[in-house]
């Protein structure tokens, strides 16, 4: 197995397209030359991260995720495979369950997981890096419902999925076009991966997540990838970011060691996460909780070493908090907000890319409750220095629901997180004196020379806010924030254009396709 | 005028109201063998500031600042007194303007200001530090309308006014009564802050705001907190914050500055602030935003220690956006949260107490906009060290409404910003490896000895959030979260029991409000 060819930021191609083996080209050209869409490129943070914990805190945690690697110990589930490089590495493999010596899965992930990667789209306008002072936002994963104010709550679709794929598209401060972004319920569960990579494929040309739900389906994802950028270019650079969610507490299960063994194999990027409801998965404490989290992301990380050295791989932490009164996952509390800051250190001081946070909430509807939870798990998302932000928009009622309505809400949000990441503008502009000289005591700004000069992109412009005067908002019905977004995310699809895709491409997905359908029955469960 | 003896932290008895002269020591007895509420003390923030600017950066704002009281000035309206305390410490008066040698306002405040000072309420329990790693939060400020979901949008009441102050008393993460939390627009405007004083201090027992629309309003303040703490106490304490906002840019007119003198030779406490819409009365860019903000907050703190050395001052910001559409107000954006961020590093180099932030936003309901703004705006608070935030519950509509449902709702988030700002607990039972080593991988951990002992108070409970599941919630009736927040502050208010207050002192307050409102005819504007 050859060492991969990652591209670390410094070295990354002004047009990583060029590398690209077939297809696609003139698309892309006519691409280059602009859409209706000014997109925006991935976020490169220019502000501060926010730390909450001491070096020295931060050294107990590293040394108790030590502690439980070693002493209780990990089960890997069902893959032989995986004990058997684990023995070879030199852990103590007792069953399935796995006691590491202190320190090596630090050592495998140090020694040989990139700092940062490069992973492509195919519109190389979109290729994004994850990892260092790069932000990159992704949309809502998993939810078997999809909501908006004229259907209600309902079960996903491909339709609805190819919808938020589409919305994602059009959104200029989503860098990524995600993966799940809801279950397709209406296509079999053995066939549905296919169909929602081509989607991703199909209507955007941002960056994609792959199929984990089993090994076969990782390798079908990786199989059209090389139809899109050509077999070499797959092997050699990362196209594609899957998740990988330990069983917490303390597992790696079957189904995901599996697709982590494919994507590594291939180079692609896994986001290990241990996917956490503290007090039911993890002890109820902050810090036990931050403990346990990077006890298995470290190993799960460290597997992808030994599968693939190289491989790219992101330190995951979710973490929510629970109702004392229903069991539910709580989101936007101050504790997985804290978890979120300190596993961010601990990530920066192992020398991996982080992924959390998002526009988390559990309200049911998209109203003020989801917004205060979102924002409170948004704003630590891009203070906490989060590399790769997996539900940035559309995350309803605790990942139950992809909601249309708090997409748009959520993508407003993602816009002013890319202004504040460019902090404060101190060049001469920035500082004024000119402007504060030529106007004085007593007058206004509106007319001096500066504000004529700056007006236009001082300030964010919100797409969802109403700042009009209590008159105009009472005449024009008295619109909520989720009234407006109803209209805005229907206009938007009514909007719609694909990006341009070259036809003898398209082609060749939908004949892969439609040979794997038909090599397996239709299965439902 | 000799010395006040502000208290500092380091002194502060454990029992202010100990130093109490006269009446009320049964009543706050009571108080003190506790009521049905578990109130909050005031923040002591364990977590760091953050900061978005380097030491360097800071620097030139400062140098900037010097150079705008120095080369442009500012002008002081309409008191002949104030500008021959400026002629006397040597600055350059023309007119009403005033030119200051570079450093003075600096090194009067830094010389003088104390850096932090503690404000009694009339139940010592719940008196405040202001400065240092202290946060207080007090109620909206200000609005002549009110609004719920039953009446909608109306002007205030006197009635309105009791209920916010009963509010603010119910909520244990609001440590300030607040001042004008809406305006009493059925009382004369000449009479209504005796009312309003009245109102805090006979249906709270929380430290209180004074009022500023005239001189002779101030001295009424502070004659009846005399009544409640006695001559000498008041005199040598502080007992009153009270809100004194530049006419920006580069003014301080003649009202603002006669109440500013009232209150600093009282010992009691003015936050100077450039209340800014960036874009019309400041430049519309942060650095220059913050360049103006504080000039003026430094020559108006400064003003104060002219009149009395070491008044308690507070460097205070209020800085929106603009809507480019509406010219309107706009919050929740990235670049008032830059500017918080920034003034607060100021404040703190220059060694004052800072207040900013709140719970702003610029939506008509309290809806999600409503929501999404007011986090944007309150988790900036708490991360940038504000000491005392105004507008931290209830403000609506860019300040012209004071909302009872956003009240509740906004109160929520005070209390998650209460724990979050305890940082990590990395105590042993913090670090909870005893729960890991008891559970171990693939079980959970609801059961463990440890989860049993730490449950209770895990993780903060929302008094807003449901988070039941869908279908209990669609029973229920399908609440958004501000039908929920009209349900309970109508609880609230209909739950309210009165802090006990002594009858001689009760009596003592209407008699002198009676005795003033008979001196003076009735006006309404």
């Amino acid at each position: 197995m050859s060492e991969p060819a990652v591209t670390t930021p410094a070295e990354a191609p002004a047009d990583g397209g060029r590398r690209r083996a077939r297809g696609g080209a003139d698309a892309r050209r006519a691409l280059r030359r602009g859409g209706p869409i000014q997109q925006l490129k991935y976020i490169v943070r220019k502000i501060p991260n926010y730390e909450v914990l001491t070096t020295e805190s931060l050294e107990i945690i590293e040394a108790n995720a030590d502690t439980v690697l070693e002493e209780v110990g990990i089960d890997f589930r069902g893959d032989e495979e995986i004990l058997q490089l684990w023995r070879d590495a030199g852990a103590d493999v007792k069953g399935e369950r796995i006691h590491f010596p202190r320190g090596l899965c630090r050592k495998l992930v140090m020694d040989h997981a990139p700092k940062t990667f490069t992973q492509y789209g195919r519109n190389p306008e979109r290729t994004v890096e994850i990892g260092g002072k790069a932000t990159v936002f992704a949309p809502v994963y998993g939810p078997p419902f999809v909501r908006d104010q004229d259907g209600g709550r309902r079960y996903g679709t491909i339709a609805d999925f190819q919808n938020f794929v589409k919305l994602a598209y059009m959104t200029p401060a989503m860098h990524h076009s995600g993966g799940t972004v809801c279950e397709p319920v209406d296509v079999p569960v053995n066939k549905r991966h296919l169909d929602m990579v081509y989607a991703h494929l199909k209507y955007s040309d941002k960056p994609i997540m792959g199929s984990v739900t089993a090994p076969e389906r990782a390798e079908d994802t990786v199989a059209m990838l090389k139809i899109v950028f050509g077999d070499d270019f797959v092997e050699n650079n990362t196209v594609c970011t899957s998740l990988i969610n330990a069983n917490s507490p303390m597992v790696w299960d079957e189904t995901m060691l599996g697709a982590l063994k494919v994507y590594a194999r291939h180079n692609q990027a896994v986001i290990t996460t241990p996917f956490i409801l503290s007090g039911a998965m993890s002890p109820c404490t902050v810090a036990g909780t931050m403990t346990q989290t990077l006890a298995e992301a470290l190993c799960g990380m460290a597997t992808a070493q030994l599968v693939r050295r190289g491989a790219p791989v992101i330190l995951g932490s979710f973490a929510s908090s629970m109702s004392m009164q229903s069991g539910a996952p709580t989101f936007g509390t101050p504790e997985p907000a804290l978890v979120l800051y300190g596993m961010g250190a601990l990530a920066r001081r192992l020398g991996v890319p982080f992924r959390s946070g998002g526009s988390l909430c559990g309200s049911k509807a998209a109203d003020a409750q989801a917004a205060y939870e979102s924002a409170q798990t948004l704003i630590p998302t891009l203070l906490g220095g989060v590399n790769f932000v997996l539900h940035s928009a559309g995350w309803l009622e605790g990942g139950l629901v992809s909601s249309y309505e708090k997409f748009v809400m959520d993508t407003d949000q993602l816009g002013m997180m890319q202004t504040m990441a460019q902090g404060i503008d101190m060049s001469e502009n920035g500082q004024a004196m000119d402007a504060i000289r030529e106007v004085g005591p007593g007058k206004h700004f509106l007319g001096c020379a500066h504000t004529q000069a700056n007006f236009e992109t001082a300030f964010y412009r919100s797409s969802i806010a109403d700042n009009n005067s209590f008159e105009q908002w009472l005449a024009e019905g008295e619109q909520d924030a989720t009234k407006r977004a109803n209209t805005l995310f229907k206009k938007m699809l009514a909007d719609y254009e694909a990006p341009a895709l070259d036809p003898g491409l398209d082609e060749a997905l939908n004949e892969y396709m439609t040979r794997r359908k038909a090599e397996m029955p239709d299965a439902f469960a």
